[in-house]
C-alpha cells in the first residue's frame, strides 16, 4: 500500500476501533461471571473483590496504579498443603530413597537410615539438624541446571502418600482463581515462600503462572564456575538467606523493591510480611488462611506443634485484616473436588 | 444492552477489529523509521538490529518466544558513564560532605578528612579500604526509605564535576534508545550491575524506564524492624552479595531464574555475565562496549589502571561477540548532543 493510503487506513482503523472497544467495555458486565467461583459467600470473597474493584477504580479512593499492583502470596499453606511436612521435605525424603543405591553409607546413617526404612517420625526426631542434612544431602553439591530437573521428575510424578494425589493437584483451587483474578486486573503475583526459590521455581509458571523472576525463597550459596569452558552454577552446601518470618520482607525488598499492596499467608512465619504489607499508604489486602477443615483437607490452625498460628492471628484481629476459613470460606478445596456450599 | 445484542456486538466487533489490526500490521513497515538514530551504520548495529529482527520473527531459525526475551545490562561504563570514579561513590562522597557538620571526629580521619578538602586522590590513597568505609558510613545505619530519599535528593540535582551535567545526563543516548526498542519487540530489560540495588533503583524507572524489580546489583544486609509498631529495614554495615564477576550470574540466576538471550557489558567484571548468557543454546547477542572517544566522553578502555578490559575483549574476539566503538559507533553520547556521523 502507498504510506498516503496507509496513513489513511490506520487513523479510521483506529477510529473505528476504538468505537468497537467501547461497545465491548459496555458489554463485560453484563455477561461478567463469578471470578471466585470456588468461594462460598461469605465476608472474606466480599473483602477481596471490593478491594479489586476500588484497586481499578480510577479516580476512586482505594485505586492502585497498575505498577503498584504488587499481590505476594506465602506458598505452603497458603497455595497448597503441607501435610505431613511441607512437600519440598517429601521431595528429599524421595530423593533420599532415589539416591540411596549409590550410598551405602546411609544404611547406617540417620537421619538417612530411618528415612530409608520409612521411619518418618523418627527421621525427623533430630530436629533441625536432622531436616538440614536431608536437604543438603539432596539439595546441593549439584549445578543450578541439574537440580530443576530433579525437581521437575519429581513433581511430575510424585504422589502424596495419604491422599494419592500428585502434588501438585494439591494446590488449592480457590487460590488458582484468586491468582487470575488478581492478574486480570493489572496484578502481578508474587511467591514469597519460605521454601527454596530454585525448588518453587521449577514448577510455579506451570502450576500457578507465576513465572521465575516472580519467586522470592530461601537459597543456599551457588558459584559460578567453567567445566571444560562450559559456565555452571553449583549449589553449595550453605545457606544464603533464610526468607521467613522478618526475612520476608526483607526478600519482597530485595527482588521486588516496591512493597505489595496485598499478601497473604497462613502461620506466623507470614506476620512480618502482613505487617510490612499493611504499613503502606492507602488501602490494602492481608489476608490469613486458617486449615480448620479435617474432612477435606487437614485442621490444624489451633495445633502449636504443626502450625505456629498465634501472633498472626491475633493482629489479624487487632487489625481487621481478612481471616479464611477453609472450612466455611471454600466450596472446593483442590481442583476437580465435588462442589460443596457453606456449612 | 441485553446479553444477546451484546454477544452480537462482540463478535462482529471482534471480526471487524482484527482485520483493522491485519491492514494496520500492513502498513507499520512501510512507516517504521530507523528505532536506533544515535547510531551510525556500523557492524555493531546490524548485528543488534539483526537478532532483534530474528527473535521476533517467529518460526525463524533465531526466534525467542516473548517469556525468554530477557536482556541484561552493566549499568556503570554501559548505561551511563563512569569517569572520574563510579558515580555512586561520587554520590558517597557528597554524603560525606553533606554530613560532615554532624560529624566533627571526620576532620581528623582517613578517608574523610581528604574527602572534605577536596582531594580525591589522597582519599582513595586507601584502596578498598577507604572506599568500603566511605560507602558504609553513607550507605548504612539508615532505613531504606531514608536512603531511597537522599540518593533521589542526590540525583535530582549533583553535578559531574568536570562535565557539569547532571549524572542522570551522562546516560548513553544510543543505550536509551536500545532499551526503547529492546521492549518495543517485547524484551525484559534489566540492570545487572556491580553497584548497589538499592542505589541504582532509587532512579532506573525515571531514567531507563526500568522499575526496581528489575534492577539486580550489590546489596548490605537488611533487617526488619518494628520501631513504635511501625515496620522499617534498616541496612546494616555488612556486605551481602557483590553482583561483580562470577556474582553477575548468580544475581541473574536468583532474581530472574532465566537465562538472559542478550548481555551488554563494559569491562571484565561483565565477562562472566556474557559466558552465561551466550552459553544458552540458540542465538545469542553479547555486546562489549570500549570507552574509547576522548573527545565526546573518556578514552580508557586501554588504561589497565581504570578499566579492566583485556579478558572479555580477548574471548569477545574468539567467540564472535560484538563489540561497540563508542567513538565510530556513536552518532551521539549523551542525550541532547550534537549529532555527528561516523569517522
Amino acid at each position: 500500500m502507498t504510506k498516503r493510503l496507509c496513513a489513511l487506513v490506520s487513523r479510521e482503523a483506529t477510529r473505528v476501533a476504538l468505537v468497537l472497544l467501547a461497545a465491548l467495555a459496555a458489554c463485560a458486565p453484563a455477561g461478567a461471571a463469578d471470578p471466585l467461583p470456588s468461594r462460598n459467600d461469605h465476608q472474606a470473597k466480599a473483602s477481596i473483590l471490593s478491594f479489586v474493584q476500588a484497586a481499578t477504580t480510577e479516580g476512586g479512593p482505594g485505586f492502585v496504579p497498575p505498577e503498584q499492583r504488587v499481590a505476594v502470596f506465602d506458598n505452603d499453606g497458603t497455595l497448597w498443603s503441607e501435610q505431613p511436612v511441607y512437600f519440598q521435605l517429601m521431595f528429599a525424603i524421595d530423593e533420599v530413597r532415589r539416591m540411596a543405591p549409590g550410598r551405602p553409607q546411609w544404611k547406617q546413617r540417620e537421619p538417612f537410615a530411618s528415612l530409608l526404612r520409612g521411619d518418618l517420625r523418627k527421621a525427623l526426631a533430630g530436629g533441625e539438624k536432622a531436616v538440614g542434612e536431608t536437604l543438603m544431602a539432596t539439595h546441593a553439591g549439584i549445578t543450578t541446571a541439574q537440580f530443576e530437573q530433579r525437581v521437575r521428575a519429581w513433581i511430575a510424578s510424585a504422589r502424596h502418600p495419604s491422599t494419592g494425589r500428585r502434588y501438585v493437584d494439591m494446590v488449592f483451587q480457590p487460590m488458582l482463581e484468586l491468582l487470575a483474578h488478581l492478574r486480570a486486573n493489572g496484578f502481578k503475583t508474587y511467591i514469597v515462600s519460605g521454601g527454596g526459590i530454585e525448588f518453587v521455581r521449577a514448577w510455579s509458571e506451570a502450576v500457578y503462572g507465576i513465572p521465575p523472576e516472580q519467586v522470592v525463597g530461601s537459597s543456599v550459596r551457588a558459584r559460578f564456575e567453567l567445566r571444560d569452558g562450559v559456565p555452571l552454577l553449583v549449589r553449595l552446601p550453605e545457606i544464603d538467606f533464610v526468607n521467613d518470618k522478618g526475612g520476608k520482607p526483607v526478600g519482597i525488598h530485595r527482588h521486588i523493591g516496591r512493597r505489595p499492596v496485598a499478601a497473604f499467608g497462613n502461620s506466623d512465619g507470614d506476620l512480618q510480611m502482613l505487617q510490612w504489607t499493611a504499613a503502606g499508604e492507602g488501602r490494602r489486602l492481608c489476608v490469613l488462611v486458617r486449615h480448620d477443615d479435617a474432612a477435606r483437607e487437614w485442621a490444624y490452625d489451633r495445633d502449636s506443634r504443626v502450625c505456629r498460628l498465634r501472633e498472626a492471628l491475633e493482629e489479624a484481629a487487632t487489625r481487621g485484616w481478612t481471616v479464611v476459613s477453609m472450612a466455611r470460606d471454600g466450596a472446593t478445596v483442590f481442583p476437580g473436588q465435588a462442589v460443596r456450599t457453606a456449612p
